[in-house]
C-alpha cells in the first residue's frame, strides 16, 4: 500500500454564502463537510487511480469522529489515524455565490503530546513495513516539534521507503536536511526556502540542500522537475479556469502512484499535470475530473533532458 | 420547572482572527464553543438564577452531540431535547482582535421531518404538564411550518401555562395571533411586524394584535412594557460599552423568572433590564457579569402608570 501522514488533518467545511461582508450577519445557504489535510486529499485522489492506501496522523473529539466516519465510506482508503485527547480542527471556506470567492479560516489544530507523538511514530514504523511509498503532508499541529518531518524522512529512508516531503517553512527547511527522495514545493515555498525567485536556480538550490528530486509546481505554468535522471518542465495544453484547490495535492498523487508504478519521468510528470488540471475543472473543490483526466493526459507537453550519468 | 423552548438549536463558535479580509486566507488564533439558540442561552440564565429549567427543541449529528454534552455540565438545565436525523447547526462569530467586530455566519439547520415535529410536540406538551412558565425563542429550521410558534402557543394555554414567545418576522405574526402571555420584540422586529417606527404606537399595536404584554427591548435605551395592569419604561443608569450578544435572552430570563416568582412588573423590568446590562459588560458573549448585576438592579430607572383598570 501507499501511506500518506497528515499531522493536522481537518474537517474542510464550505459554506456559500451571497457576499461576504466583514462586520454583517450572514445566512449560510448550503453547507458541505469533507475529511480533509493535504495527506488525506493525496490518498483520495489515489484511491480513485486504484492505489490501496493508508491514512495516519491524528484524529480527536468530534470533528475527529465526523473525519472517520466519512473517510469509512472512501473505499480503498484505510484508516490508521492516532486518537489525540484535543479535537481535529475544522477549515471554514466561505465562497460568495455572486463571485465564487473564497475566504478561508483555519483552525489550529489539538495541541499533541510527547505521549502523542511517541504513539504516532511507533504507529507510523509499523505501517512504514508494509508501504511501497510515503507521502508526508501539510502544516504541523501545535506541540509537533519543527523538525519532526526530518526524523519521519530519515525512519522511511531506515525503512528503505520512498519518501515525498509536501510542506512549507522551516518544517520543509528541516526536512529537506533529511533527504527525503522528492519535495513538491509550490514557487512561493521554493523561494521562501532558498531566498530566490528564480524556479531554477531554487529547484537546483534544494536539490543541494537534501532532496534527491524536486518537483517544482508552478501554478498554470505546470510543473519543473530536476532530479539525478534528468530535468524536465511539463505544462497543461491551455490555461485553464476553475478552483485550484487541491490541485497540488493531486500533483503530489500523480508523482507518487507514478513512482509506485515505475514509470519513466515523462509520464510520471504528465500524469501529476493532467491530474493537476482535472482538479481545476471539477465542479468540486479537490475532486478531480475523471473524463477531463482522460482527455488531457496524452497532451500534456513534457520538454527535457535526460542526464549524461 | 420552566421550560425553554429552541427549535433552532445551535453550537455557537467564536474564533478569533487578526483581521477578517474577505477572500484572504486566516489563521485563527482562538476557538470556542458553546451550547447556543436563544432558549439555551435563556435557559443558562434561568439556571444562574437559581431556577430548574428544562430545555427542549431538536438535536442532531455530531454538533448536536457536542451541544449535549456540554449541556450536561450546567448546573440546573435538564436536557429534553428531542433527536432529528438531520445535524444541529453550527453558528460562527468571527471576531476580529483588533477591533472586537463580529463577522456572523449562520448555518440554517437540520430539515424537520413531519414525524420528527410530531414527536416534538408530544414531547412538548408532556413537558407543560410540570412547566411552571415556557419560552418559545428563535428562528425555525428547515421544515418547520411558519406558524408552528402559533400551535405551541395554544397549546401552552390550554395546558394553563404561561407563555414567553420571542422571534421575529413571520413566526411572530402568527405567534402573536394565537395570543401569547408576553412577546419580547426588538425595535426592529417590532416595525416589522406593524409597519410602525415609533415604539409606544408598535407597542399598542402588538397588543391589539393578540399579545397580553408587549415588552419592547430598545437597545441601550432599555425596556418598553405595555400590559393590562400599566406601562412603563425601565433604563440603565448609564450607557454601556461593550457586546449586546445574548443582551435580549438575559432581559426574557429576567421577565420569565419575575413572572414565575410573582414580582410586580416595575421589579420584573428592572431584573430583565440589569441582567441584559451585566450581559454587555461581561467579558465573555452571552455570559452575564453577576457583580455587575447585583449593582445595577437596584439602580434601573422604571417610569410609568398602573392603568385605572
Amino acid at each position: 500500500m501507499i501511506l500518506t501522514v497528515t499531522l493536522n488533518t481537518a474537517l474542510d467545511i464550505t459554506y456559500r454564502v451571497r457576499s461576504l461582508r466583514p462586520h454583517a450577519s450572514h445566512r449560510v445557504t448550503d453547507v458541505t463537510e469533507r475529511p480533509g489535510g493535504k495527506g488525506v486529499n493525496v490518498a483520495r485522489v489515489l484511491a480513485a487511480l486504484g492505489h490501496e492506501v493508508t491514512v495516519t496522523g491524528f484524529t480527536g473529539g468530534a470533528t475527529g469522529q465526523v473525519v472517520q466516519r466519512q473517510l469509512a465510506g472512501v473505499r480503498g482508503v484505510a484508516d490508521a489515524l492516532v486518537p489525540v485527547a484535543g479535537a481535529t480542527r475544522r477549515t471554514i471556506a466561505v465562497m460568495d455565490e455572486l463571485t465564487g470567492d473564497t475566504t478561508q479560516l483555519n483552525e489550529p489544530g489539538p495541541t499533541v503530546t510527547p505521549a502523542e507523538w511517541a504513539e504516532f511514530q511507533e504507529t507510523y514504523e509499523g505501517l512504514l513495513a508494509s508501504a511501497s511509498a510515503v507521502a508526508l503532508c501539510g502544516s504541523l499541529p501545535p506541540g509537533v516539534a519543527v523538525g519532526a518531518y526530518g526524523g519521519l524522512v530519515r525512519t522511511a529512508r531506515a525503512a528503505g521507503v520512498p519518501v515525498l516531503l509536501d510542506t512549507g517553512g522551516e518544517p520543509l527547511r528541516r526536512g529537506v536536511a533529511a533527504r527525503p527522495d522528492l519535495v513538491k514545493p509550490n514557487a512561493e515555498e521554493l523561494a521562501e526556502l532558498t531566498g530566490s525567485h528564480d524556479p531554477v536556480r531554487a529547484t537546483q538550490d534544494t536539490r543541494r540542500r537534501g532532496a534527491r528530486c524536486v518537483v517544482a509546481s508552478l501554478g498554470p505554468d505546470g510543473l519543473l522537475a530536476v532530479t539525478p535522471e534528468g530535468r524536465w518542465r511539463a505544462a497543461p495544453p491551455t490555461r485553464l479556469r476553475g478552483n485550484p484547490t487541491g490541485a497540488g495535492d493531486s500533483a503530489v498523487a500523480g508523482l507518487l502512484s507514478g513512482l509506485v508504478e515505475q514509470l519513466p519521468w515523462p509520464d510520471r510528470l504528465a500524469r501529476a499535470v493532467a491530474l493537476s488540471a482535472a482538479t481545476v475543472l471539477a465542479p468540486v473543490a479537490g475532486e478531480f475530473d475523471r473524463e477531463a483526466y482522460d482527455e488531457l493526459v496524452g497532451r500534456v507537453t513534457v520538454t527535457g533532458e535526460i542526464s549524461a550519468a
